[in-house]
């Protein structure tokens, strides 16, 4: 903050890990939303803010006057709120977030005296419907787990697991953008081309192999334009904050697919992105050296080279419920539970990666890092690893078996960060049930 | 036409192969735009039309008072002339359609009484700067010449050149939308990795493999909700229009990054697209049956059997134009002639395809249909296939041999149908030059 700001009293930094809430459910030390967090997404068409387990509309909070004059009076800061999805926040001058961001944690933070003001326009985030929180024109998906590629690659190329690119390159494809689907949006079974033996040939129906893959996506905050690069130093900045994201995969169609131009069919079906964007000074705390390479790896180019390490330790969560276990009213069964801090490549590689050819990114464009796999059989972010391709199938809460998914399945993913001496910042809940094809 | 539409004399059918127009140009017969064609495009943040060598914009036209009143006082007609790119166009209903393309024919036809009231109107070609004409959220690149899929195929995997799938699916993959240009943007050469042996290690720097692939894009015209698909019979009913496009392409870069997952960056630094959009209706005389299938080809699935055939007998053309050549005033070189015929996956089936697993088309997204090569040599859409790999080097009119795109090289294509007694219906021209590496 510059030192006008500072003097302004309606401005709190929430980076201090001392900070409470007025709020009360935002100091519960299991939840996900304290005032340290903050993260943004879309309810009614308009930027919100989350708070423990309410909501604060900012075009609500404008209304009321509750933005300090700086940002009130900034044709920036006021065409923001008239966006119907976080973009135009995502364009506010670094200054601009850091003001808003200071500026809310203001009127949330204990002793607040807008206390009286800001809680009759809270809102019980329960009632709000979750959004994809941007206009994404461009959907990125990477490859970063190398235990993630080690394994699948093991299933689809058993003589040539990991390519020799691989430990060079942040592998990524194109992913559809229109098919990206807020939490909570149930999934049609896709129909398509299957195969019983390699050579074919095929048969049209639905997919057998349905299954999810958890990953970390991230929306770009700041464009490059076409034929300009985004140099790694710069890579962090860029980014605008993070979410959840299952990439719905048909296991079956994507096997005979994908050679030679990658998975399609097989994935832009749905993607569900999860509702909250935790912004990148709520995760900081987090941020660990990386990315983990050992003696034997190839020595990273200069143009990937991230010093800083932007490996972020994020804890990842997959729960299945079936109907049975939804109608008997069961906890969702936890099958797995990974870190991002293992990931090969960085978030900020993924995207220097991206624009190293001249492509130019554009304010909430998403790139996910691809499905988050590590070391151990629990932590392997897919059914297709995690039950070893249906070798290994795991057992529900309710006693029944899964290879895949099923029809009425309910995928739950979570994430957060944990620290000593810091409240939790967790992502909330990217969900999806499985229906039957049409 | 309905009995009402056809008593307004302001409407005049362009599907007349002896209807000719009063503006000069429109009816030179070796010109690509007589009053049969009448594509749209965007001039001045508006849709338009070009007919010869001039271009009426239809904000122009609805100022002057020359639609007919059931467009002029129509909604839909009236925000579709407020969107700055076709899209809106686009979601006119079919009869809209139809009449808006009648309505523009009467203006231009010969005899026309409005003929005054246009000709002020129209303005230069020349003078219009050519635009990307949809506002396109996802962009698909398709792969569906077998004479190219088995031409490359056969340098990237000699022992293995088409796969087992390929007659059956319509591979493709997902491109980059934002980093879709206007015909006559510069290009300039994209960094990537490449190596000289198989296994690594990469260099990171210049590509220099640059190449173009000669493509036909075609726009959705009508949406599929996510979930549903589009059946195969109304497919070709769901496409708008057809352009050209330049899938620009690094091969160094591509050879590297490919496997598994698809080319990247090697594809995403650019794509040119023309600037005018050849309506269905316009090439409806130069359908023809297909797909082309041999007796040994595997039968085609229900949902991907086209009965109506919907290949275009679009002849293609690609040439190269050195700075030098440009220098001295000389012609560009013809370097590739072929056709669209040839496809063996037809325009329908891919959009088909693309939704057979309930993916949701928005209008406007952009099919392309992957490089269109022919059997002959001569008919081969990419440098990659015409000079093999550069094993077999072009001659250029200055006498300047090419096996790959050097800097400021302009790569120009063009397209066009021709049938006896028809007007010659044309795509114009996909220009762009290579600019050297940042």
């Amino acid at each position: 903050m510059s030192a006008g700001e500072s003097r302004d009293t309606r401005l709190v930094s929430p980076e201090d890990p001392a900070l409470r809430s007025w709020v009360e459910s935002a100091n519960d030390a299991s939840g996900d939303f304290p005032i340290q967090n903050l993260p943004y997404g879309v309810v009614d068409d308009g930027p919100a803010v989350r708070i423990g387990d309410r909501v604060l509309c900012l075009r609500d909070a404008l209304d009321a006057d509750l933005f300090v004059k700086k940002l009130a009076s900034s044709d920036e800061f006021l065409m923001a709120m008239d966006v119907g999805w976080l973009n135009g926040i995502a364009e506010l001058d670094t200054a601009q977030q850091t003001m808003l961001r200071h500026n809310i944690a203001a009127l949330l933070a204990h002793g607040s005296p807008a206390r009286a003001k800001v809680e009759r326009l809270l809102r019980p985030a329960a009632e709000c419907e979750p959004s994809v929180p941007f206009v994404v024109g461009d959907y990125t998906d990477f490859y970063a787990s190398l235990h993630h590629a080690t394994n699948v690659g093991s299933m689809f190329r058993p003589t040539n697991p990991l390519l020799p690119n691989w430990k060079h390159v942040p592998i990524g494809y194109h992913g559809r953008a229109s098919s990206l689907v807020a939490s909570g949006t149930s999934i049609v079974r896709p129909h398509g081309q299957t195969v019983s033996s390699d050579e074919g040939p095929p048969t049209f129906g639905p997919s057998k192999l349905m299954d999810y893959e958890l990953e970390v996506g991230f929306f770009v905050g700041r464009a490059n334009e076409l034929g300009t690069t985004i140099p790694i130093a710069d890579a962090w900045n860029r980014i605008f904050g993070f979410a959840l994201v299952n990439d719905w995969s048909a296991r079956d169609i994507q096997k005979w697919e994908y050679q030679p131009l990658g998975p399609f069919l097989a994935k832009n079906f749905a993607t569900t992105v999860s509702p909250w964007v935790v912004v990148r000074d709520a995760l900081e705390p987090f941020r660990v050296p990386g990315p983990p390479r050992s003696a034997e790896d190839p020595q990273t180019l200069p143009y990937l080279t991230d010093p800083a390490g932007t490996n972020l330790d994020i804890t990842l969560e997959v729960l299945i419920a079936s109907v049975a276990m939804r109608e008997k009213g069961m906890a969702p069964t936890l099958v797995s539970r990974g870190s991002f801090r293992d990931m090969f490549w960085t978030p900020a590689q993924m995207l220097a990666h991206h624009a190293s050819n001249g492509c130019n990114m554009e304010v909430g464009d998403l790139l996910a890092s691809g499905t988050v796999s590590g070391t151990t059989k629990d932590s392997r972010g897919c059914l297709l690893e995690r039950t070893w391709r249906g070798t290994e199938p795991i057992t529900l809460g309710d006693g029944s078996e899964r290879k895949f998914l099923q029809d009425g399945d309910e995928v739950i993913m979570r994430g957060f960060c944990e620290a000593p001496g810091r409240p939790r910042i967790g992502f909330g809940e990217c969900r999806g049930i499985v229906l039957p094809a049409r």
